[in-house]
């Protein structure tokens, strides 16, 4: 009886260590590196005018929020085309950079980030922060939840 | 041997049903009701020119995080002597509504609320959106996260 309750707590240990190792290949500084290659990848795409490229940052579901001012838009779709219709030109898209970016894990798939966007405009230069929730989904991390606002 | 095998398969059961009891008892309707609690009581603290009764709606962390504009805030005293800095009188507090909110479950222990707030006073109605990361924690559930914006 002994042997098999050591069989069983060994079968126990072997469980636990298992999902420590999952724990330790998503450690917060992977899941960080991660993201800001997403954020990298985002402004990298924004910056040649490639909306779809930017796009590819948020998850692609009907389920995605951005929110701006005193708006809430649904959806990827629907998100891709308010960035289509707002900045359909070059010159309105400018130069955007990313900083400032605060990381906080809410659980192992869930990370926030809080940062700065700045965008540079012949005419003008917009800026404010964001908060966006990234969720690691089957594609990579991707954001799930955007809201931006702007300096007043 | 077969009955200690027996034995160990119930305690097994045993626990994952506590968990299943777990998960019923925080059904997202649950936690639903209990977020919308806090919201009322923070907007009937603000229209009654209690600024810590408001304050009460966030988990009294040095973590949580209020972003507005282009300024991000730390920690639940900061976030309290702006409040108090910016309201510092019934006329500038006038009276808040909070309303199409929406309740989006991250986890168990973690829901997003995107909802409109409204500000009538004498001299004007400011308006926008807010997204707020609420966590249940031993005091109920906890603004952790917390960014506003303002219609244009």
């Amino acid at each position: 009886m002994k042997r098999l309750v050591a069989a069983a707590l060994i079968s126990v240990s072997l469980a636990v260590s298992a999902t420590a190792q999952t724990k330790r290949s998503a450690s917060p500084a992977r899941s960080r590196t991660a993201i800001k290659a997403v954020l990298d990848a985002q402004s990298a795409a924004w910056n040649r005018g490639d909306i779809d490229g930017y796009m590819d940052g948020y998850a692609r579901l009907d389920t995605i929020v951005f929110v701006s001012g005193d708006s809430v838009t649904h959806g990827w779709q629907t998100v891709r085309d308010r960035y289509q219709r707002n900045y359909n030109s070059r010159e309105k898209m400018g130069t955007l950079t990313f900083s400032n970016l605060e990381f906080r894990p809410l659980d192992t798939n869930t990370v926030t980030v809080v940062g700065s966007w700045h965008l540079k405009r012949a005419s003008d230069e917009p800026h404010g922060r964001f908060t966006l929730i990234f969720k690691r989904t089957k594609q990579g991390w991707r954001i799930i939840h955007d809201h931006t606002s702007s300096a007043d």
